[in-house]
This record gives structure tokens, C-alpha cells and sequence, in this order.
């Protein structure tokens, strides 16, 4: 006889939770990678179906009858975290009605079908009335979370993306950075005016070279295609299930520096998700721990890994071999040149990391002003374009490059902005620890060798999954929680210190 | 307030069951199409996690008591239909254990992709066990349907395909083909080989090329693209739902014959499904009838509409445009010569309309032997090879070219080989009426103009979806229910008269 038997019967839930997220991860990929535009209501149908049955499994009468039983059993460290994470789930889940849950996968499956033609078009209001319909779902999603976790409407919607998130430490961080990051980028920009800009690469360069390029790269990286594809989207993500990782990107024949990098990033996630550990691959405490932990993983790669002169002294030899490249162009020290040419630019995708940073600030407060209903859906592009003349000095010439150029608020993400940058801090923190840890990691990344640095990777964030919280796996790794010190520090060795 | 309730309530949950039908559709195309090989462990979960679900909502008590509830409610004659098929459905549902569905799911999850290297290898030891258990359990499920429909075990399984199918009326159908077929394929041979066969044409033929031609049929036969998508697989299918039709098919350098061919097949089944009546888009009524007339619509684009000589001349200039041909073996005479040819062969998709039949009398013993227990699965390679002895007189080289070439037993599919050689029946029955009935039909085929048969097809076959019997469709399309002599008749007419 088993000496827990509401856990056993928990995580046997879990588990069939688990198959049908993963089945509208499926859905969702094929959504954005292969339907074809007729298909989008039968697919809406579909992915309401399973948004509201794996929300009536979560809210079943039995459920907290069964999470009350088994905090009574023993478990050990692991099925203990799992049976917290069970909790967090169903406290999330038992706030929303399922007509609630049922509405806003229609309304997001809907805005972000409008999406696609409203920015090829720069027409805002194509979508204007869909994200309205999303805005007012989430406003009423977070209201009644709220009231359910005993937090503010924003930091409710924030837990949903990373568990403990709050405002209030997110103002703090971003303060550091807003005061920081403006002299810095003046600086930054004046040394690299002195200095001149990099040599241009000639292009067109043939998308299917790309291809191979952007697969020899995540080769490179450690991404196993047994478990995993690349193809291409108007907008990169990586989704999927652990074992069978889709990676997307955009390649353009202009240029392949953008493409290649955005392959990077996402090979990072997938990393994580790779990772992540095989015992526990169907329960809540195995999945990624947060959006923080997950874009360290993708900017740790993109960022600190892959835009370090070892590592681009490698690509530069990849890069020659696979286009022909010829001159000086192509040598390591102009590729560094070109993936750390900072600028103030619209598009946040294509931005640096010195920029990058405000353009995250300017997307939260925009979403929090959204979220309280001090802005409105009809004010959002005259408000972008406020904030990029008040941050940038700079005004988007079209809503394209403006507040249509990212698909997360049509998607119904509110509260998922601001880990990106948090995301970065994280990254920059990490790979410090890594490399004080193991001295050789940058060498072996020289040499196409990332197997110390994913070692490392695997023991001290991908294997921990949710069995801590972001803040507890990052003083383990790295001897503090989340600060923005490492990433300053960064910043300021990379762009302003030789 | 309806006059309805229970039909009503019964509609919302048909509506939601349609829903996951349409998303298992789509994880089993990505699974087939798209998905690495070691995404399959998370897939089967996934799937099964689906299959348990839909059972678990067809099963569920109330269900039984709104079927009752229904039967004394004033339907329309559509909505009476929509609730015999419920009831259909709800019979076949409680006749299995939740635990067998999902064993039935996870073991034919597990042959299926085991059948993928046992064919490649042609080694039927690989699979072997895994196809016992699906046979095991495909044996288990027909006998509990047995005792729920009063029914033989096999009628129980071809309900599944065909509903109201019996082995009786397939016996007698297929002794007349097993009378006149072999006499018919000796005089054949004997006339082609009297006349020399067709000019070979030489290759290779790029797959890009071959795929530009495929679209283009695909096109001229009425495919919408902004409905459904062409991909390639090892083995050519049809998927999706209707709004979001999947084709699938292979292509091979040397030879552009076979692939296209296959598309246009597949086609048939996409148009099928693209002309089921809107106003009943997720109800089972509004699904195709079964699969004699969802087989009768690909063949009869495959067979009757595409072998003849109206197209080919159409044809011929399509693909001469496309390939760069020159010379006599392109002319429509030698295509007609080529896509006529008739042989003894080993691989049912490539068998010519003469001998297919005989490929499907040997399925259909087969799998009632095996169904039966008087035939086990380790005797099944020897068993197939005696069988092509007595029918064809040819033994095959290897298992890949004998019983590990159909993906459908693996994928727990038995009851449904009948279906292939009925649909012809009934394809060329329909056709004959079509052109009967718009004698101008054959001449716009030969134009490219595939509207006049399409719009028949799409007011006798497509929009009468589930609202009657097949033969009741049939009858009201051509006069007769299902019957050989069309299919026999057209025979004689193309391979024999002049």
C-alpha cells in the first residue's frame, strides 16, 4: 500500500495535464509554422477545447480535497516542490471561471490571427478591437486572481510567467538600469562614432546557406535533432515538448547576422527544455522554472556565449566556409564589430543589449497602464510612440516598427515583458559563476566545445527545473539572488573597456 | 426557451468531441510529417491522453440518459440523423474500458513507429510483438463491440469504417471481382503485351519540379490551398479537418508517375471534406458518411476522372511545361499507355485498378484470420507470401515488398482494407451517373475544368455528409445500391473494347 495516496493520485492528474499541454504546445506550433489561413477557427475550436478541458481537470470538486490529503503525506524534497507547484496551479486555476478560460483562447487565438495581416499592413486598427477584447479578458483575469493569491492584479499576472514575480522588485532592478544604461549608451556610442563602424558583408546570401549555417550552429550548441526541429516563422519562438524542441526563426537574404542569432537564442530555451530532468518529465516540479530562468538560457547563449570573440572567431570560419565569404569583412574582429554595434533602433528582436533593456522598460509600463485601465487599447500606438521619443529620442516611422512589431499582447502576454530583461541580468550573472567555476569554458567555446559550459548549465539550472524558487537556484549558482551588477558589469567590460 | 433541451445539451458535447478529433488529426499528421523520431514517447502520451479524454466525455452517465431524453424531442430530418449518429458513437464508446482505449492508443503509438524501421530494414522481427499486442487488443475491442452491437466481431470492427458494413455483403461483392477479375487480367496482359508497352520516360525528375506539378493538379482539380497544405511521407495520406485538409504523398527522382498520381488520389479524399455542408461543421452528422464513399471520392478522381484520356491530354501539356519534355513518350497516348498499364505486382499503392482488388482480398482474409486467432502474427509474413502465390503467382523478395508494406494494421486498423476496393465499386458507379446526368463532364475535365464534377459531386456525395446510409446516398445518386457491375463494366470498356 502506498503511504501517499493522494499524491500518487495528484500526480497521476498532473501527468495527463501535462500530455494535453503538451498536445496544445503541438497545436500552437502548427498554428504559427504550417497552418494554412483557412484553418483558423476549426483551429481555435481545438485549442479551446483543450484550454478549457485541461482547466475543468484543475478545478474537478476533488482536487483541493486531494491537495489538503496530501499535505498531510510524506514526501521527500522533490515531491514536496511538486506538490507546491500542484497548489500554485490550482489556486490559478480555481480563480477563472472556465467560460472565462474559454473566452480568452478565442480572443487570443483571434487577435493574434489579426495580428499577422495588421502589422504586414502597419494597420493598427485591424486588430484594434481583438486586443481590446484581449485587454478587457486579462483585466478581469487578473482581478480575480488577485483577490485569489492575495497580490495586486499586475504581480498576478506576473506569477503566471515568474512564480513570485512581484512590481515592486522589477521597479527596483529597472531603476538601477534606467540610471545606469542612458550615460552608458551615450558613452558607448560616441566610442564606437571614434572608432567607425564595421565593414558591411555584401549580401544576398541564399536562405537555404542559411539553413545550413543556422543547423551547424545549433550543432555546435548541443541541440540534438532527434528531439527537435528548426523551421521558419514571421516570429521566432521555441516550443514544443522537452523531447521534441521546435526552434523557429526568420531568415532574410539581405543579411544573415539577425537570423543566425535569433537561432541562437531559441536553441537556448531549448537547451533548458532539454535539460530538463528526465524523472521528473511529465509533473509540475520538472517543467522550467520561469520566464527569468528560461531567457538566461537564451540570451546566456546568445549574449554572453555567442557574441564573445572566442565564440565569433569559430562562427567566423563556419560563416566563411558555408557563403564563400572572402576579406577582411568576414574576419572575427569585424564580426564582433557587427553583433556589438549598438544603436537606438525600433525593433526590440533586432536591438543590443545596451538598448534592449528600454525597450522592456517601455513595454511594462505601457502593459501596467493597459492592465489599470489608465491607457487604452485606442491610445496604445500614440503612447509607443511617446516613450520611444522620451527613451530613444527616436519616433517609429509606423505602428509596424512600433507597438505591432511583437506578437505577445495579442497572445494575451501581459506580465511577460519585463522577464526578458530580468532574464538578462540573470545571464549575466550566470555565466560569470560559470566561468569562475570552470576557467576553461571560454577556450572550449573557441573551439567549438560547449559541453563544460552546458555541464554546468545542466547541474546548476536545467536539472533543478521547479524544485526551488529563480532566486534560490540563482544564490546557489551563483552566491546572490537576482541583482543587476553582473549585467552592468558586463555591459561595461564589453562595450566600454577593452 | 428550446423545445430541445437534450438534443441541444448533446450538441454542445458532440461540438467539443469534434474539437479534439480535429486536434489528435493534427498531432497524428505532425507525427507522420513533421515530428524527430524521439518526440514519439511524448507523443503517444499525448495522444493517448486525447483518445482517453473523448472516451471518457462519450461514457460519461448523463450521456446515456440525454440519448433517452432526445429520442422524444421534434427533430428536423438532419438532427434525427445527428442523434442516430451520436448514438452510434455512444455504443461504440461504451463498449470499451477506458483502460483498453488508452492501451489501444499507446500500442498502436508504439507499431507505428516501429513499423517505420522494420519497413526500411524490411525486417518484420522488429515490429513483430509490438503488432501482436495491437492485434491482442484490436481483438479484445471487437469482442466487447461485438456483444454492445449484436454483431460478428469483424462487422463490429467495419462499423468503425463503415457504418452498417458486413462481412456478408463484402463476401458476395468480392466472390463476383474473384469470378471475372482473373479471366479479365489474363486477356488484359495478354492484349498489352500483343500491343508493346509504353514508351519508359527517362529521368531524373527534380523534386521541386515534381512538387510545382503536384501543386498544379492539385489546383486544376480544385484544391484550395488556403485550406490545406501538400507535404511529403513515406506513406501518402489525407488528414486534418475540413477547413485544413492535409495531403500528403512521396515523391521519387525517378519517376514523377506514381507521386502525382498519388497526390490527385489524396486530392479526392481533400474535396470530400472541403464539401461537407458548413451548417454542420462539428457535428458527427456533418462528417463524411464512412469510408467506401470517402474511398469512392478518391478514386474516382484517381481512377476514373484522371486515367482518362481527356485528362492525360491535359495532362501531358501540364507536365511537359514543367519537366522540359520532349519527344513521342509524352504524348497523351503514351501517358494513357503508361497510367493504364496493368501488372502483377507486389505493392498495393502502385497495383493498377485491375489487380488492386486481389491486393484487397488478401488483406481482408488476412486480417479476419488474424482477427479470428486462427492466423497469428508470427505466421503472418509466410501467410502473405502463400497468399500472393495463389492470387498473383508471384512470390515477394522481402517483407517490405510483402506484409510490412501498409502502415494500417500497425496503426490498429483492421476493418478497413474492404473499404479500398468497395470505394471503387462505388466510384465508378458515380461516375457513370455523373456523366449520365452532365453528359458535358468528360470535355471539361479535358479543359482543366473540373467544376460540372465537382459540383455533382458536391450535391450528391459531399453535402448529404452522415445524414443517410451509403447506399441510401448511392441509390439516390445512381439508381442502385452498391453493386460490381459499373466498376466491372468500366473495366472492360477501358483495358479490353476499343
Amino acid at each position: 500500500m502506498s503511504q501517499t495516496p493522494a499524491t500518487d493520485a495528484l500526480e497521476a492528474r498532473f501527468r495527463r495535464l501535462s500530455a494535453l499541454s503538451g498536445a496544445a504546445g503541438v497545436l500552437s506550433w502548427d498554428r504559427l509554422v504550417m497552418m494554412p489561413p483557412g484553418g483558423a477557427e476549426a483551429r481555435a475550436e481545438q485549442t479551446a477545447a483543450l484550454d478549457v478541458l485541461a482547466h475543468e481537470m484543475l478545478i474537478a470538486s476533488d482536487v483541493a480535497e486531494l491537495l489538503a490529503r496530501a499535505a498531510g503525506e510524506p514526501l521527500d524534497d522533490w515531491r514536496a516542490a511538486n506538490r507546491t507547484e500542484m497548489k500554485r496551479r490550482h489556486a490559478h486555476a480555481t480563480a477563472l471561471s472556465s467560460a472565462l478560460v474559454e473566452a480568452q483562447s478565442r480572443a487570443t487565438s483571434r487577435a493574434e490571427e489579426l495580428w499577422r495581416p495588421a502589422r504586414a499592413k502597419s494597420d493598427f486598427t485591424i486588430v484594434r478591437d481583438a486586443l481590446a477584447e484581449v485587454v478587457r479578458l486579462t483585466q478581469e483575469a487578473a482581478a480575480a486572481k488577485a483577490d485569489a493569491l492575495g497580490v495586486e492584479p499586475y504581480d498576478a499576472l506576473l506569477d503566471t510567467y515568474e512564480p513570485g514575480g512581484s512590481a515592486a522588485r522589477i521597479d527596483a532592478l529597472f531603476a538601477e538600469l534606467e540610471t545606469a544604461l542612458p550615460p552608458m549608451l551615450d558613452a558607448v556610442i560616441e566610442r564606437q562614432n571614434r572608432a567607425g563602424g564595421p565593414i558591411p558583408l555584401g549580401g544576398p546570401f541564399a536562405i537555404p546557406a542559411q539553413r545550413t549555417l543556422a543547423r551547424q550552429v545549433m550543432e555546435i550548441l548541443g541541440f540534438d535533432f532527434a528531439h527537435g526541429r528548426l523551421d521558419e516563422t514571421l516570429h521566432p519562438f521555441c516550443g514544443g515538448v522537452p523531447d521534441d524542441v521546435r526552434v523557429t526563426t526568420r531568415f532574410n537574404e539581405d543579411g544573415f547576422v539577425a537570423g543566425v542569432m535569433a537561432v541562437i537564442h531559441e536553441t537556448g530555451h531549448a537547451l533548458y527544455e532539454r535539460g530538463l530532468p528526465m524523472a521528473w518529465r511529465h509533473q509540475p516540479v520538472g517543467e522550467a522554472r520561469g520566464m527569468v530562468l528560461h531567457e538566461s538560457q537564451s540570451l546566456l547563449m546568445e549574449m554572453q556565449a555567442c557574441r564573445s570573440p572566442a565564440f565569433l572567431g569559430l562562427f567566423s570560419g563556419v560563416a566563411r566556409e558555408v557563403f564563400g565569404g572572402v576579406g577582411a569583412g568576414w574576419e572575427a574582429d569585424n564580426l564582433h564589430r557587427i553583433y556589438t554595434h549598438v544603436a537606438r533602433g525600433f525593433i526590440r528582436v533586432e536591438a543590443d543589449e545596451v538598448t534592449y533593456p528600454l525597450h522592456v522598460i517601455l513595454r511594462t509600463r505601457l502593459e501596467r497602464a493597459l492592465l489599470s485601465g489608465d491607457l487604452t487599447v485606442a491610445e496604445l500606438p500614440g503612447a509607443w510612440a511617446e516613450g520611444m521619443r522620451t527613451l530613444f529620442g527616436v519616433t517609429p516611422p509606423d505602428d509596424a516598427r512600433g507597438c505591432l512589431q511583437d506578437i505577445h499582447w495579442f497572445d494575451g502576454a501581459i506580465g511577460y515583458f519585463p522577464t526578458y530583461t530580468l532574464g538578462a541580468l540573470a545571464a549575466a550573472q550566470l555565466f560569470r559563476a560559470a566561468v569562475a567555476a570552470e576557467p576553461g569554458i571560454p577556450d572550449a567555446i573557441g573551439r567549438g566545445d560547449f559541453t563544460p559550459l552546458l555541464g554546468w548549465l545542466r547541474t546548476h539550472v536545467h536539472g533543478k527545473a521547479s524544485s526551488a524558487s529563480t532566486d534560490a537556484i540563482l544564490t546557489a549558482a551563483t552566491g546572490a539572488p537576482l541583482g543587476a551588477e553582473a549585467f552592468l558589469g558586463h555591459l561595461k567590460n564589453r562595450y566600454l573597456d577593452d
